[in-house]
């Protein structure tokens, strides 16, 4: 029987999902865990890699099983054997024509940027950090122009294993937070947060499009730069890769029909 | 001259504020990195010592040098040799007559609490966990006893320095924040945020009121049992202390007086 899993993981400790040799990564862990509760090996599917660094809210996985367990004692289970900073959420007997990569019709990915004149502390490795203010209007404007099905080149790392770097993104959200007194003028800060959903992303896609955003908010190039980089279809036109430290994969969307649970714990109060 | 810094720390990696002959507290590293900047001895005193795996959102110290510095150059200079997860956010030269400890007229705390069926993850060691729901006004009735000035015995830790178990609390309000849809029951979950205001706190009062509010809303017991447990004046007749990972130290109060910032950045994000 097919099941699948919804993990939730702090993306710090790790060398990204992917399964390596060193065994560092969530997948590894994941894998381990699932073996030792079904004491029989478990490889896994993912709907979408991250990065060393980067978070999954709702990764979605799925596997074969002939192990006839409940649906709780799967996450109980699997659970006991995961680190600290990995959880099963939730576990589906699902029909075999489920595939949690190909039947993603979309993904959605956070990035949170704390702006201010001090860096990060409490918040270490939960959020990429700007020193200098945004201006969210030209970083709004500069966003509106890759939304769409366009080819992504510009925005592809040189190791991306895509078939086409032509994908649709259906929007990003561009939201400031604001938590400063107005008290003491060098001390302001902020929380930025962009939210992106679209069928399919690129290696680095919304790392790089970050750095590119964060260049325009920052003044060093016009919003109408954007479109430019977009055009060039070359990985030189664009900024550097930003950091992973703010990235949040918030999961997959799928078809209802699926009935897996389309809730993302912790969404609502990232800064 | 006298210095006043406010500091933020996440209290994962450390045992806690107080220095320590291993040196691996916040004091420590927050002494050592002022040392290396100032090129000279430096000894700090705090507003509010926290244990173990406490955050602190504002800590404030204070400390004398001979050393002549803009107030930029204490924060700039004293970051680049802290660890990422400590960072001076102000510095103020301030009178003598100043002093974190003794100017302090109130402290705050928050306690954020996770309540879910499945432990944390993406944000271990920064919440408290339950499994079981609890109830707010069960909770809220409870801790309405603690508010004014009551000998809080039953709180204290037995290594406690205090000179006297006599303490003023201000209030403790209580609030919860939904993370779920109502879509899948056995998945519901929610963070419950404490927050704690009085004039001092003995070692782990708010750990073990922490540990009491968390029986109650569970329904172990009722309401009215805190009235008994404070009116005990004995560690016997509370909860067990409950985990340091929620916990943070939003910092003291002073008066106007002393100019210094009242900010406390990161406090409304707090889930």
């Amino acid at each position: 029987m097919r099941i699948a899993l919804g993990v939730s993981y702090n993306g710090q400790a790790y060398n990204g999902w992917q399964s390596q040799p060193n065994g560092n990564t969530v997948q590894d862990k994941l894998e381990a865990a699932l073996g030792r509760f079904a004491t029989q090996g478990v490889s896994t599917l993912c709907a979408g890699r991250t990065d060393a660094g980067v978070h999954g809210l709702m990764q979605v996985v799925h596997f074969d099983t002939a192990l006839q367990r409940p649906e709780t004692a799967w996450v109980r289970g699997t659970n006991t054997f995961l680190p600290p900073d990995i959880a099963v959420q939730w576990a589906r007997a699902v029909p075999d024509a489920f595939h949690s990569r190909a039947c993603a019709t979309a993904r959605r990915y956070a990035y949170v940027l704390l702006q201010s004149p001090v860096r990060p502390s409490v918040e270490v490795g939960r959020v990429g950090w700007v020193f200098n203010p945004l201006d969210g209007e030209a970083m709004r404007q500069a966003a509106s122009c890759l939304i769409g099905e366009h080819d992504f080149t510009s925005f592809r790392a040189s190791a991306c294993q895509a078939l086409t770097p032509v994908k649709t993104l259906h929007r990003i959200d561009i939201t400031r937070r604001a938590v400063a007194s107005a008290q003491h003028r060098e001390m302001e800060c902020c929380y930025w947060r962009f939210e992106f959903e679209g069928n399919a992303f690129l290696h680095h896609m919304v790392r790089n499009i970050m750095g590119c955003l964060v260049y325009i908010g920052q003044g060093s190039h016009p919003p109408e730069w954007m479109a430019q980089v977009l055009a060039a279809r070359s990985r030189d036109a664009a900024a550097p890769t930003f950091a992973p430290h703010g990235l949040y994969f918030l999961g997959p969307v799928y078809d209802p029909q699926w009935q897996l649970p389309d809730r993302v714990p912790g969404f609502d109060w990232l800064p």
